[in-house]
């Protein structure tokens, strides 16, 4: 078999490999000074990484589970497993903060590893995050150390086996530390594909995909990830959990539900078995263009509930198709918003719908041209292949941007959201109001549909504004604003980001209180001492 | 708006309408004689329901809360809400056993009525067995006495609201004492269906579909029941839980899936809001013939795998096949099985598999030709659509055939599973097996795919056997073999007739130890006293 294609380390305080770091491209560095200013916002050349402060004993121990070198405590190892990757946790990266640092990082191989460190855990009361890609952007990654004998980050970076395949019933039994890449690269030498493309796919993993309930760009036809789970296995301080007996079943509740989108606070996934597809022979992606977000999004919704979905389905608003975030080379400004800025891009008018088909040839063109009949009957105007390939190009690239514009000043972030297809006028509006009010002017709020369902969709936002004197706080307090719309619409405060810290505060006006104390009773069950990533998830 | 369509109250000793019930058609009579002999089992003529022992403090409580009318303690009413249709239920109350009739029978009307109960319920320490259309197989009416000052049905026959239509999402909330037949027919009238036909369809009830995981005979083409539900409310002991803020989120574990399948265990679901279709324009059903149950199940695997089902897709087993079950008024006895009677059927030979088309005429034409060329391709043989009417016709049938079958001293019982495709031949044989071997000759048992996944699908077994001195010890014992020779498959111990009271010995060993303790923890949370359908589902 070839080896894995090698995943680098993320930039410790940006998004993905540090050799495609990047100042912004020349082409928008004009629009961007006109509509924001440049400021240059250079990252502190020092940073300071707290000092460890395990007890000796405790490291011995740990030292004695796992090997001497898998216990690591120097400071770059620390501070590559600190936080995650939301625009707060680059702010404060950038500005030296590494309050949040674990005082050991521990590299497990395999479930009873795990369980050995649970243990030890439960012993000497530690706090233990587990630390898959490192892609969060909810918080889910700074526990709380109050009241802890130390943070343990246990990172599953050894977890990297295909630990069983199942041609004939078409699943897949991965390691949690598999990145997306390297689980699709183990899946295509059997000819199989997962079909998991979030945008944070080239570095994000198998674990955390199921921790975080994740959903791919491709969810319109490969489904979300918690929709591929047909098993899983578990170490929690109270021993193993192994589920998944059949696709479905009737025997009580679905526990494997339970431990989907628990984010390490009710234990660390060991395994988790997936249905896989038939690696797709063809892939094309093309573009529609659309009047308005409104008609894009009635086609969306005539496709979902007509069981007509391409694999991959999206749609920008008007604001974003003008951006054109797709092709940060060739990046223009919306003539929307709040930016007081008109007409100063060349490709404005409609919004821009992204289609694309993947799997037999056959079956691709009989889906391709299901779909063109009714996209062109309700009024969408083919674009071609071209803006389907430059989509498919950039598909994973636009947190690069992010960290090139936080480098000149501009605060960028992105949040998320579903809803019922009846409520989405409603959320799109409020949430987007309650951004450029928060943000002041001059705001640029961009939204695309990603995620589409029979019965409804999913909303993902991205801000760009002024960076503040303290953007940090600048944007908490646009992120409370639209949270706050979130949860008056009845909308979910995430659709595929999961809870961790930031989204904490809400999650009680979306489950009720009772929800929250069934959380509470089952991490109560499952995590006694409350060693499982305290303070993420459950508030 | 047309006033509902009446559903009759069941037979207190059989299954379904009073009026239904009929003797085994001469038909069969004489091949039933051949291979089991016929011992008429008149039921009990003499039927004593136990007293009521409701002390009238609380009897006068609930008169209070709900009405003098709707608090009924006679001994008709308490006698049709003793436990649910099993063979052992059916059998019990043949013989007069009502031991665990309910001491009251109570019919709020609304989802604060319900929670009125269940606050003087935990006052005074009653069991309250939520009771919907009563078609529980598996003993979920049947709850634990010792310990509580009485035993309350609680009937949500009165809870039979369309709540709210949402055309634009396609879903709709109902509330859960609708049976089948009135849900549909609620939905009609706005142009819309739910598509869930369980065979229990012309009685069980919404919110029994929830609390249990049902899953219809359309599953492989409108889902089963949990993947219908977008949103829940309950009542429980602590308070409220009102869940469904999109058609999928990532706000930590889907508590939804929680409380599907929680059988009335951890509250009493007071409304469901489900996803609905157009009401079909064009149902089709036709038969195929298969030269073996291998040969119909790789068919049926194809098609799931390449996305390619029907609405409707089952096949029998030769046995199945071979007694033509579908049509009581021409029975036969099949070849294979420890019958000792060969070859006196007119049909023998293969399986024969019903695949059914609803929607509209275009997509039928469209799917049943993609379906047509896949299955003529594998070796299907078609049997145009004489089979699939004769199918369509008597698909709620079957429960009436049994009860003609204990009336002549014969023995009948279904149960069913599920597992992944590759581990289905063995499941298959260790089923069949076990069930020979536990009732020894002349046992017939009879099989076939009903639902269908990608990943793998159900087998539903249909046993007949003579009825020994102790018919209900009989088939524990069967049942038991049964369920080890599932759980030794890995397989699930139910894929839709939920745990109940029978299988809740084998709940542990399907879900583990620890799964069966987060369970207890989620019910010490939301029925701390525990006064929710005691001892059923739990171990």
């Amino acid at each position: 078999m070839e080896p894995l294609p090698p995943v680098p380390e993320m930039h410790p305080s940006r998004w993905g490999d540090p050799a495609q770091a990047a100042p912004l491209p020349e082409s928008a560095r004009g629009l961007v000074e006109l509509v924001f200013g440049l400021a240059e916002r250079p990252a502190a050349t020092e940073v300071v990484v707290p000092p460890s402060r395990l007890a000796p004993a405790v490291l011995a121990g740990l030292r004695e589970l796992l090997g001497t070198e898998h216990v690591l405590t120097d400071d770059l190892t620390r501070r590559l497993r600190t936080r995650g990757k939301s625009t707060p946790d680059l702010l404060r990266q950038r500005a030296g903060d590494l309050s949040d640092a674990p005082d050991v990082v521990v590299r497990p191989d395999g479930h009873e590893q795990v369980a050995a460190v649970l243990a030890l855990a439960v012993e000497h009361h530690l706090a233990v995050v587990p630390f898959g890609g490192g892609t969060s952007v909810t918080g889910g990654l700074a526990a709380r150390r109050d009241g802890y004998a130390g943070v343990v980050s246990l990172d599953l970076i050894r977890m990297k086996r295909l630990l069983a395949v199942d041609h004939v019933s078409m699943t897949a039994t991965l390691e949690p530390g598999l990145r997306g890449p390297e689980a699709e690269a183990l899946l295509a030498a059997e000819g199989l594909t997962l079909g998991h493309y979030p945008q944070s796919f080239e570095h994000a993993t198998i674990g955390g995909f199921a921790a975080t309930r994740s959903s791919g760009q491709s969810s319109a036809g490969y489904g979300r990830f918690d929709a591929l789970v047909v098993g899983l296995r578990a170490a929690t301080p109270r021993g193993e959990l192994a589920l998944g007996s059949a696709p479905a079943n009737a025997a009580g509740p679905d526990l494997r539900q339970l431990l989907l989108g628990s984010e390490g606070a009710f234990g660390v996934i060991t395994a988790v078995t997936v249905r896989v597809r038939p690696l797709p022979v063809e892939k094309v992606y093309e573009g529609w263009r659309w009047p308005s977000f409104d008609a894009g999004r009635h086609a969306m919704r005539t496709l979902a509930q007509a069981g007509l979905l391409p694999t991959v389905l999206r749609l920008s608003d008007e604001a974003e198709t003008g951006i054109n975030l797709a092709r940060p080379d060739s990046i223009g400004v919306p003539t929307s918003s709040t930016t007081g800025v008109e007409g100063s891009t060349t490709e404005t008018g409609g919004c821009l719908m992204i289609t694309g088909y993947e799997g037999e040839p056959d079956a691709v063109a009989a889906k391709r041209a299901a779909v063109t009949a009714v996209l062109g009957g309700l009024g969408g105007t083919p674009q071609g292949e071209e803006p389907g390939r430059a989509w498919a190009h950039g598909r994973f690239h636009a947190p690069y941007l992010r960290d090139s514009l936080l480098d000149v000043g501009v605060l960028v972030e992105t949040l998320e959201t579903a809803t019922f297809w009846s409520e989405v006028p409603r959320l799109y509006a409020d949430v987007k109001a309650a951004l450029e009010t928060s943000l002041g002017s001059p705001t640029l709020v961009l939204c695309h549909v990603s995620h589409v369902y029979e019965t409804g969709c999913s909303l993902y936002f991205t801000v760009a504004a002024k960076q503040a004197e303290d953007p940090v706080a600048q944007w908490r307090a646009a992120k409370a604003a639209a949270s706050d719309a979130i949860v008056a619409a009845g909308a979910t405060i995430t659709h595929h980001h999961a809870v961790g810290t930031d989204h904490r505060p809400w999650l009680a006006a979306e489950i009720g209180e009772l929800g929250v104390s069934v959380l509470r009773a089952v991490k109560a069950d499952l995590d006694p001492t409350g060693i499982l990533n305290p303070g993420v998830l459950i508030p």
